[in-house]
């Protein structure tokens, strides 16, 4: 089985990724660049945002699997051959997102960034505690990154509402659904988490309208996609008091630009996308299973139906 | 029923402090001073680190409640009537310190406290993420607190061991207990919690020793009394690079002196014992059914056994 790799990787990360791959499929070739002479053998590329037009001159390729959850950037490339295409769904990250949620929400809710502030004052003053259940969540976005997210705050006792754009429920968890139900939800959450995918549909969802809708004085968390955010309008929102903090990872442009306000904004927290990095050992053996799945014409796992984006 | 509350807090917080017990025991007479013409009448002390000496002249005295969950300084009263004495134990507060343990460990492993440092320098850098099934944790206490923290990071997916002094078995944790079992387990914990009463046997236990026992570049997390942390032979296991970081809620002296260097040393966090306050309607609520016990003679919870400290 003849299989590609490539991505917008330097040639150190994309060595680990061919251990890592070669271990869990260890009788596939794997190819760095489309084989001038062979690109008919390769059915299938193993991507990392692969420079656009980099899949073209594959005759037989059958699958295109990511190595990332998100395949927004991959979807944005007209060049992109019309074959099954598969995004990477893997616990580890879900469980390193829900991780960062948690922090995140734990500074947030026990103001533990108003103490790092304190801290540089050398200013002692315990503030007012609240309970867990005394603080509404809502996450946004009900994938598995999103459902972990929020399982996991719910085991930690907060009081969690589930929401995405098309419905369906989760065993032991509230959730709405739809644009109509999103605003009454943002004005009773005290922290709102984006875990969104990146579709049509939810580009540029956090703007001006989004904050007026939220309850004054409440957080946003954005662990999603830098374009889901409108940033001049959370930096109004921030300035005009109506948010209270925003811990942001993603970025419209990344890395962030040394002279972007949100770098020395006292109330935004800057992560450098790494809310929940990939784990190459378990994200290898995922695409390892896919592969296997092609080979023998099982279906494939976690496919992306790109109409709707994710 | 004649109840006194007496402490070393504020007015307004011991006012705040009435309105709840007031509330939980609607029909106790409380006093603020020992009634001079009726001292007689008091049969139970409700007591937030009162000042030495206070709670002398009671002849009708039976039971002393502290609304704190340490009585090192209780204990430390020569003058401390002879009387059952009962401590705080409530799983609100445990849940709040279950909380700030989880924070501090999640700030370590995922490295949050090295990204802030990175935001002041506008520095773009994602750092190399480890699994929480690859940090050990060691827990040092196992009472109602140390076990409610331990549970939340097992759940949260650490490797967490317990110890104690004494021994003893908790469904699910692994546990070790006794001064020998404790080096082996500081040399291969990540993560140390201190969780311990302050007692004669574990007063200054954080000290030189203790540090040169741990793994290198490990971090302390310290939530429960000043007393148990030799601060110098703190400050001198980080600037030698054989502890990492430290995350500290109680100091020797509080509030923290302000020119105190921890203030300002870039890997020790600083909190203004706020790890958890106790919440006054839950807290109240457990004072009333101890006294009512004592009123019904029934069984007093949470006893002290004044030898052992705690």
């Amino acid at each position: 089985m003849d299989l590609l790799l490539c991505g917008s990787f330097d040639s150190e990360e994309r060595d680990a990724w061919l251990v890592e791959l070669q271990r869990a499929m260890p009788d596939a070739r794997w190819h760095l660049h489309v084989p001038t002479q062979n690109a008919g053998r390769i059915v299938a590329a193993v991507v990392a945002n692969p420079p656009p037009g980099s899949l073209q001159g594959l005759p037989r390729l059958r699958l295109i699997q990511s190595l990332w959850a998100g395949v927004d950037r991959l979807l944005d490339d007209p060049s992109l051959p019309d074959v099954p295409l598969a995004r990477m769904v893997d616990p580890a990250m879900s469980a390193a997102m829900a991780e960062t949620a948690l922090w995140a929400t734990l500074s947030l809710h026990r103001r533990f960034f108003d103490y790092a502030q304190q801290q540089r004052d050398r200013h002692w003053y315990p503030l007012p505690q609240r309970r867990a259940d005394e603080i509404e969540v809502a996450v946004l976005g009900m994938g598995q990154m999103g459902r972990t997210c929020a399982r996991r705050l719910l085991e930690t006792g907060y009081r969690v509402t589930g929401w995405n754009l098309h419905g369906g429920t989760i065993a032991g968890m509230a959730l709405e659904h739809g644009l109509e139900a999103l605003w009454p939800l943002l004005a009773r959450s005290d922290i709102v988490i984006n875990l969104l995918p990146l579709t049509a549909q939810t580009a540029d969802l956090l703007d001006r309208r989004f904050f007026a809708a939220m309850r004054p004085g409440a957080a946003l968390i954005n662990l999603a996609r830098g374009g889901h955010l409108v940033e001049a309008d959370l930096l109004q929102a921030l300035d005009s008091g109506q948010l209270d903090r925003a811990v942001l990872d993603v970025f419209r442009q990344e890395p962030l630009a040394t002279d972007h306000p949100f770098w020395c904004h006292p109330r935004v927290t800057v992560l450098p996308h790494s809310a929940a990095a990939t784990d190459m050992r378990s994200a290898a053996s995922i695409v390892a299973q896919n592969l296997q799945a092609l080979r023998d014409g099982r279906p494939i796992n976690h496919l992306v139906q790109r109409k709707r984006g994710y």
